[in-house]
């Protein structure tokens, strides 16, 4: 706990300066995530405060989600999650940046070869026909948040040799260096546990959960033209998007 | 392999008939998921045919999606993965009946509680305030999928104590029974690991890879009505959607 105290003297109501000093101490590290809190109890002696404004200020704290409850337990400091929100099709670092994160890539492979039955299904292009594939390390405020690779027909792929992989999006450097507008994207969402491999290079234990997505990215024209596989850190990252109720016709009622 | 024959005399192209017997033979259980295809060697022993044939039918097998190849080990079937497309918000059962899939739930618990906090905060309602939990496993074609732990406040959820839990989606009954027309919905979705319980629940090992989901439904007019944690095996099922390219005004040219 950090030598800030709460001034009787000041303006500021005491739970406000309380919550101030908690946010404070957790967002500078001096409480970890997952770590415990002091109890009610102990705040109120290290603060000289009143029960009442201990609960006002955590119960501010826990709506913002720094903190949570466990009944019986105590009070924890939070793992924030980052998030993205999938209402429309954004690249890692265009959707990430929008919220005020910080987003560096590691090139780990670029390389041309033969493609694989099922990537050359996905793109409807020959087996075997030439294939750029990209493999990158997305790093979130320096924390590497998902795996992606990449597979596009070589002939896209050659004029991406050059390009500044390691700080901009694929999606981005289509569209605005090489004149290719992006139009709809197929994607499937499951899990899988990190294998050797991915865990090393996500910095998790082998069999961490990991977020899997298949996406599948087609021209404004409507041709396949980026094929990738996204492996997300699912201790550190979720998706968000919001669904309407639609009210489609139903052939049958409901019975 | 069934007693099917191909017959040389007939109109339908060798590859055609080919394909056919293959097809059923996988449908109907002859060969079982993951399970290895005789070599095209071997196919060509049993009906008579040509390497050419035989790679034209696998060819077209591959391309339905029911069997894959492993480079240097053979041809296998597939395990086909159950999927949801979330372009809007349905219940497991509306979304999945539309495949041809059977679905049936078993229900393993239904209880009035009170609010933890959490939950509390998101239906918006106070900490501790009556609520009501339902628990249910689902099944597609006799298959655990998910666990759902639904909560409803619960004036809204004891309208459900009589209600068909293990043949209807809940959006169904709250719509159709209750006549509270359904709004927007926001999801969260990231992934775990099962624990000892989920295990059980969805006959998966513990640590098994789960797609997990968290999902407010409001009303229509706007309030949050239904707070739930939806758990998916990953091995069998997964979301897709399709997203467009949305481009929007930037305030900074990307550089």
């Amino acid at each position: 706990m950090s030598s800030a105290k709460i001034q009787t003297d000041s303006p500021v109501p005491l739970y406000a300066q309380l919550k101030e000093i908690l946010r404070a101490e957790i967002l500078n590290g001096g409480y970890l995530p997952h770590s415990r809190l002091p109890s009610e109890h102990e705040l109120g002696s290290i603060f000289s405060v009143s029960r009442i404004t201990i609960r006002q200020a955590l119960g501010d704290l826990q709506k913002e989600g720094l903190i949570f409850k466990i009944h019986g337990k105590g009070t924890f400091v939070s793992q924030p999650k980052a998030f993205q929100n999938i209402t429309s099709l954004q690249g890692f670092a265009e959707a990430m940046s929008q919220q005020g994160h910080q987003i560096l890539n590691r090139v780990t492979g670029f390389k041309h070869m033969a493609a694989p039955d099922y990537v050359a299904q996905r793109l409807n292009i020959p087996i075997g026909a030439p294939l750029t594939e990209i493999r990158r390390i997305r790093m979130l405020d320096r924390v590497p948040v998902s795996m992606e690779i990449t597979y596009l027909p070589e002939a896209v792929g050659k004029r991406l040799s050059n390009a500044d992989l390691a700080s901009r999006d694929i999606f981005l450097i289509l569209e605005n260096d090489c004149g290719i507008p992006l139009g709809k994207a197929d994607l499937s969402i499951d899990a899988t546990l990190a294998d050797a491999h991915l865990a090393t290079a996500l910095n998790v234990d082998a069999g961490a959960a990991i977020l899997r997505i298949e996406r599948l990215t087609h021209d404004a024209q409507d041709n396949p033209i980026d094929f990738e596989y996204l492996y997300f850190r699912a201790d550190v990252f979720q998706y968000r998007l919001q669904l309407d109720r639609h009210h489609a016709p139903r052939m049958d009622p409901e019975t």
